[in-house]
């Protein structure tokens, strides 16, 4: 959940330390009116920017509904300065998380074309200050949130397979963590990929492969490991990679690289 | 400056309670590199990052430098565990950054193209927790800052005018904010330009014009009067503005809609 | 705007672990009471601080009220534990704020006998963590803010000039700052006023100057530079300066050396 | 001590988001360097705030110390970028608590021409977030802190009083507190004050009365039983208070309402 | 008071970024039930971690309450969502405040059985973030906080005692510490009691001692000082310690090793 | 990783505003002392705070190390005043995460006496503020973290199954998480634990059962399926448990019941 300590740094950050423009009698209404289509999301954390300021959301569709320009999604009541102290960082963050969920809704629509059950996921290429917030909007947009932080799920890297060898690797981090967490091997050419799955890995993550070597590496796996398939993979290389059997294609750039959905912020209507 | 609450933060949010796969004896040295070409940003940031943990960074680079693909922007040298925790947060917030100064730099190039003098600033319209990164980052780019926060200069708005009329508005203001303030006045039409700069605005928004209109406006404003071409303008639009003789050209997508420079974090090396 | 986690340490500063006198049963009301006339200012913080301990505020008087001995300013109504825990804070912040507001008011007042538009204006001299606080304290005594904080506005001071020269320094950061931004120019005599208005200073300051020196300088400056007297300015001299034409005399004894205005805290009347 | 998230709160307010001013390349020294004369105190906060900034303190002088104008303070070394970001605050937290030790120093001393023993003792009446700097500053001006927060000592108020009456209200929180804290009851005629002490009172404050009531209150009492003088008294006033017997003074406008010390802060010398 | 700061951190490290099971629509009720017998504590807390979800608390017992296996100690009621969410932090900060409420309360009965006055204290040993907290238990439990913090009483101890000598060392801080402020000594032989008294000791600390020699050590004291009994004492010593004529007797494991009470969380009931 | 915000909470609510007895000058030494025998943890802990003050860490023993009274764990260096901050807070931290590793380490040979490889593991009911501290304090003891937090693993509870069913409920939640997280299903007979598994669960928890059913409940399951023992489980009991075949035997008394390890601190030697 969104916190009021973040609610409260966004705010400071917009308004300075004295904001004339806000300074306006009585009550208003505010709407946030989408200018293009897209995806809903972060509407939740623009209702706690309103919430914070006193302002009351009377209205908002749901994370994760698709949406029209002219549509509005959130409609806010309240003391005109309060009202207008929330609008630039509600638009800002709906603006920034609908952006993730449409992206997503693209990659997810382009994977569905050939493949009903592969997960589009994000990774930890998020937005400092924004992971919690950037990974509900990929679910919003249809996606997998992959590992939440470093302490969800082990990654097993090439470096660790450099010093300590596969198996090794795998055991080492086996021996350190809780069973309620699952272990991933990245691996690097399709032959190692049943090695890791042999080695006990519950995931292997078939690294910058082409979808040909992906598919090879798939067929080697036994079927209850994990295929994921990784590295700057494009919206526009999806439908390849999900017609090569893996059960995960993730994507940093559903987070890093998402332009915002734009929204415009109407009062007094 | 980036305070060390931010960073905090931005920790705690990658790394949860128990990262196990950081628990790499010894001392090692990590590289920030860069994949693809841009321009430099947040290499500030990220060496914050790293010296909240103690970890030393002995080379980067400056902010605003042009980088190509295979540069090594920022070195830093410590205990591997620590090096190791920083590496997620520091390569998303330096790609970021970098990503905003490199949009930044190529909508400066395209209005240099045609004049050599306007500026090409940023919006509020930027990532919430990131404000002062993302406008630092423009900077970086060679753009301009434009309003830090919503204290720094007045923007006397339609809704303002239709309330109180133009001039009676702008006097609202002036009134009410301290001489080292500007004002500045958004105009709908070429017409209201010149209203506005007599009713005392040290800057005209000319919002949402076509660039002949924006050049209608600019004719009839006295020199003294700065004028700023705003909404929607994409870098593509950028030289038809920047022919229009507006001072100012202002596009949110340069915080808001950038994506990430891709860099790699490479240990051991 | 004051924020959640500053009242939550004006108030853990205050209490402490055990605040045995506060447990009070039932329901109470308290009303700030003025002990001497002046103008009222820090209402609003104290009215957040009893919205923190969800006490109602029934009823408060506008921020730059004149206020006399005997007037209540604020009514507050809750469990009494509650109020009283608000109490003592409640007080010091408005003491406090009120005591800025009718400092300034007195300064607004002396000015007033001369000249009907000299601004008076405060300084960055304010009590750390109270910037905000004390420069609405300003407004609500009649003055001018001044510089929010140090990127509102560019200070060219003599160190800069003495490094660069005037007129390059001034180039230097009209280079380096955006067009939101004014710049003003530190000079240390008559002559040099001219020259940093030839410079391009928005804004040139008069720095400890006699008034009869002040009255060369403005008289040197052109019409649309505006002219700062700064520096040891008392109450006492203000008239002097006002009358010297120009626009504004800052004085930092507005915020750092204003006597607390004496309210006491009546419960249950 | 003052902690890191103080620090970054007072530097944050005073920078704003791009401090270009501050953008100077190179070492420097920073001298802290007294106006006028008094005490010295918040030295140690200043030498924080450069501490944050990774400025060296390489000599200050201690806290309480006498100081004439001229004299240096306060020396720091560093990179000059930061030694300017911390200047401003550096001046203002060390102006403000050298003015309370250099008020709290004239109590002291106006008490000590009648009495060596008396204490000049602060008040809860701080100025919001500064309660220890403050209270510390008290210390260095030869005062005494009084209470440091609401759970140090408790003071049964005239109200509980009337609620409960003397006795029964002073038993009522001997119950409720610690054996390791203090009890103190504020009466408002002599003859109570005994009764307060036969009821247990390791203080007894003597409310709003003159100084011959204040010495009948005195005698009444039995000696091992503090007495405090309290209510509006002036520094004129402390000696006639001080002659009364009373074993402590407490003067609220040591606190909330000393003027600043004045200093000047000179960079590069 | 529990701070909001200090809510937001529980639930912060307890829920993670995306806690579906969380997800559930519509209202419930939740109630917190005692599973064996104890004395209530902590629930203040718990009503303040379900205020801070907007969850309605709509009963709950008094602190310091007995309660039974199957009592209902607090019911909450709201969005599901949100209940659920405050579960876990609800249950595990009651869970141990009301087994240092237990614990504490267990002593208190120990001691009455041959004494009726003397207290049981706990001391500055407590969990780290819980000070508040647990001495607030300790009082729910029939306790005495003994010392909040190090401000609240000096402990002269016997490295000072060392350093200076005991007369030396009391006069010491006499001198340095407010009236407000009580000051203990801890001797460690019985000899040194009425030295220490003699030398101005509010409190003498018998430390170490067993039950014949801190008998012997009261004897020794004047009526007026306060004599504790400290050191590793255990519930099972404490009539023998109780029997003593001490004032007081402290143990640290009320706080650092009670057990948690247990309770479970029941919903939709 | 211990954050400094936490250090510092720490560290403020044990000094206070006003610690006198720390004003000691010069240089010092602290021991971390053991006073029993155990097992270390939280000197990570420990040392975080004496850095935090400017203390030296020169020495310290592994987290999970076995010592006996007497064992020196922690040297720190540095300035008196600032060594002596730091004492109680690093006492109390080292001696309550010691106390849980202590605990832990118990179990786990209760268990190695019946079996090699079942493992020890916390729960979620772990002191507020204090969850990674108390997590990393079971590892060091030999013991599983169990879930860090919700987020980490799913856990399907009776009031999910008694509302969808165990199929649809598994299944549920199988659709709204990541393929990273593991779902755990508790069961409260033994025929519903082979239900569970085959409705997806990666782990089954068998909820308050008697080794007798237990052992049952594991025979129903199929191989790849982990079982876990849950619901007040004592120390007594790990055997009897660690015998069923199950995966996991999980204990809440790991963390909310331990007693702290007992440490004393000297100085000066």
């Amino acid at each position: 959940m969104l916190h009021d300590s973040q609610v409260e740094a966004w705010l400071r950050e917009d308004l300075g330390h004295h904001d004339v423009t806000n300074e306006v009698p009585g009550e208003t209404t505010g709407r946030l009116v989408a200018k293009e289509s897209g995806v809903a999301a972060g509407l939740d954390a623009a209702a706690r920017v309103f919430d914070y300021l006193d302002v009351d959301v009377t209205e908002r569709i749901d994370e994760g509904a698709g949406i029209d320009a002219g549509d509005t999604v959130l409609r806010a009541e309240g003391p005109a300065k309060a009202v207008l102290r929330g609008e630039r960082v509600a638009v800002n963050v709906a603006g920034h998380a609908s952006g993730v969920a449409t992206r997503t809704r693209r990659a997810v629509d382009a994977a569905r074309e050939v493949d009903d059950d592969v997960r589009i996921a994000a990774t930890r290429k998020t937005t400092p200050g924004l992971r919690e917030l950037e990974k509900r909007a990929v679910v919003a947009g249809g996606g997998d949130t992959h590992r939440l932080d470093l302490s969800h799920m082990v990654m097993v890297k090439d470096n660790h397979v450099a010093e300590m060898g596969l198996e090794s690797a795998v055991q080492h981090f086996r021996d350190r963590v809780s069973f309620a967490t699952k272990v991933e091997v990245e691996v690097e050419s399709p032959e190692d990929a049943p090695r890791a799955a042999e080695a006990g890995a519950d995931v292997v993550l078939l690294d910058n492969m082409s979808p040909e070597r992906t598919t090879q590496a798939v067929d080697l796996l036994p079927d209850d490991t994990l295929a994921e398939a990784s590295g700057g993979i494009t919206v526009d290389a999806v439908p390849a990679y999900a017609s090569t059997g893996v059960d995960v294609v993730s994507m940093g750039s559903l987070t890093h690289s998402a332009a915002s959905l734009d929204y415009s912020f109407r009062t007094g209507e």
